[in-house]
């Protein structure tokens, strides 16, 4: 059975011309960039080619791009370099919607000292920028907010908020994991001094990201060891990881018309297909500002996991609102942050689409995810009313 | 022109093996082990499975294995475990010759508010356990020491070093990057809370490690994100690389023989060969606790470097004892530390050997290096009795 893949936003599958750039790695392109002898002076001659083509794709100089293991270390790397850099400044900012990555840090920080605000959405998943502005303190270090948040789709005026740290002096650091290849970024007119990328979310293999950090913006290698990266990242660079996110670099900016044209249209067939089939769903996220290729739906009376299952079977992969992958039935914090009642972020699926999807595999989701949701309200306890419900909303707030 | 590669401790070749068992991740295999569908789980089980090798390799549990992005961030975390779990001790004991992974560390902590005693090493590049009791204190939060030096190849006494430890209730790291693959280990016998391995090193790709912590340890996550890795390494799964690393560690395994009689046997024949046709030359390390592989000849009267460039055009890629790849033309901490004088430092080569190498190649090596060595002692400026090197001799520990 093949697989209809409906979940980009959690990882990509390998490009084809990805691969290829990466083989010779696997083979006799071995070498260390740090040796002296000519193996390793391939290595560093495409180590610097990666680098190059990353900043071309990002509008920025290669000597601002430094290569990490992943999105998470370029997330920590930002925020150490910023609070180690002002050690007096003892507040930061961010959102109650961002990737553990950046919230897990918040929630660390805040354990050991430091005020954190975290900013709230509202019901479309929306940032309030005059709460961003209230929240600024003379001790300030950073404000750290998503380029586009993977749950929702919906994406943050990056722009804006740069400039409001601009103004006050502040660094601003963007995790831009779900935003690039999706949408045009161009770091010569976008005022942020850290951007995060991550490889597998862009058709690169796993293992490898990209931190932006501007020329002269406040630096603190997280990560210590040897010279490489110009001393901002000790490790033996990854190469084969480095070599395949500057061909996805290059493959994802070629890629923009086609995801705001055709993947687009396929997100928005299949949303307007199952909003008309399935009642008493809700779409969420901000139908104006969202990602081209994300969809996410809340279905009441239902759990996501029980679809996933089900749509598994005819080879359909999503996702579901919550993050039940760690063990726990916590619904997702970012439905949550959204004020989706618990019934309906149980209930919720996302789909994220990439340029290798089809429309004949929007068909074949169209047909087959009514039934099985139909099936499953069919089942549901919550349905028939039970007390259960009205107990489990009054106290899901304490989950 | 074929390369003869003898710079093994630098970075290896990718195994055929390893890179037939990554292919499919580079394909089909592309889900993420966090997703609930089925390709997520297949990648689940995958990472599962190289758990479990690398475990088995090591003689410890899967349980008690973190797989990380390289053996920099296993220190990295190693340390930061320590002693963020004991914030009230501020001492800790490392030695003069570890790799940067460690010592920037080390001085990084220094300059913040920690004691740090670093051990020295005799002329043989020994350490003294001696020294090492004298050094704990109560207020001792960690000793690391490097299971196997990657310059001089000596091998240091770390189950005696883990039973101290002990003795004192202080937790012990070591770096054995350079250690695994190459001689036993059995973490079942080694009272180690903390081993570092990385994949490049052993035949894996760049861009993955091992941080062994032993059950009970202390351990807090360097990188925080999500719940990866049990929670102990945020970050999606380099998958590639760890099913990289987990066939790797069965081919170290199973080349432990080899590595320890016919690679052996190819060391000590170059050895042999270079001290009986080449003048003024030292071998560095212990020669009764060497790695099998590796060999740090030191050639008096010229630069490491110009051997380097001369060798490559034989294809010969071997490795200086310098660290001149940082673009400083400072010695090699490692033989300075042995009290090698200046220039010999200068001289010195490090021919690191695998089981990818054969006879025929030391027997071009044997050939090809006299001559270039002889040709660049004829121009060595040092040779001639120059007042320069007088004063080289008296200000090199000023570098």
């Amino acid at each position: 059975m093949s697989v209809i893949y409906l979940d980009n936003n959690a990882t990509t599958k390998v490009a084809p011309e990805v691969r290829d750039a990466i083989l010779p790695l696997l083979g006799e392109e071995y070498g260390n960039p740090s040796s002296m002898h000519n193996l390793g002076g391939r290595s560093g001659k495409l180590l610097t080619e990666a680098r190059e083509k990353v900043a071309a794709g990002l509008g920025c100089s290669p000597d601002e791009i430094v290569f990490t293991s992943c999105g998470t270390e370029g997330d920590n790397t930002a925020i150490h370099s910023a609070l180690e850099s002002q050690p007096d400044k003892r507040h930061i900012i961010t959102t109650k919607v961002e990737h553990p990555a950046v919230l897990n840090v918040a929630r660390h920080l805040e354990r050991n000292g430091y005020d954190v605000t975290f900013l709230g959405v509202d019901k479309l998943g929306r940032l309030n920028l005059d709460e961003l502005r209230a929240a600024i303190r003379p001790d300030t270090a950073l404000i750290s907010v998503m380029y586009a948040n993977n749950e929702s789709g919906v994406v943050f005026p990056i722009r804006e908020i740069g400039e409001i740290g601009r103004e006050h002096g502040i660094p601003v650091h963007t995790d831009a994991v779900q935003a690039v290849g999706k949408i045009p970024i161009n770091l010569a007119e976008l005022p942020v001094d850290y951007l995060v990328l991550s490889g597998h979310k862009i058709h690169a293999p796993k293992g490898v990201g990209v931190l932006y950090v501007r020329r002269n913006s406040l630096f603190r290698p997280f990560m210590l060891g040897g010279h490489q990266e110009s001393g901002r990242r000790g490790g033996t660079e990854n190469l084969p990881g480095i070599v395949g996110i500057g061909k996805a670099m290059e493959l994802a900016v070629a890629g923009i018309e086609e995801e705001n044209t055709r993947v687009l249209a396929m997100r928005d067939r299949l949303e307007k297909g199952l909003m008309e089939s399935i009642p008493e769903a809700v779409v969420n996220g901000d139908p104006e500002n969202r990602l081209p290729n994300t969809l996410s739906i809340a279905f009441k009376y239902i759990e996501g996991e029980a679809m996933l299952l089900l749509m598994d079977q005819f080879g359909i992969c999503a996702s579901s609102g919550s993050a039940c992958t760690s063990g726990s039935l916590e619904p997702s914090h970012v439905l949550r942050a959204m004020g989706l009642p618990f019934t309906y972020s149980h209930g919720s699926l996302r789909f994220s689409l990439s340029v290798y999807n089809t429309d004949e595999e929007i068909d074949k989701v169209l047909k087959e995810l009514p039934p099985i949701i139909e099936r499953l309200r069919q089942m549901s306890p919550f349905r028939r009313g039970d007390e259960g419900l009205d107990w489990v909303e009054a106290h899901s707030h304490n989950h």
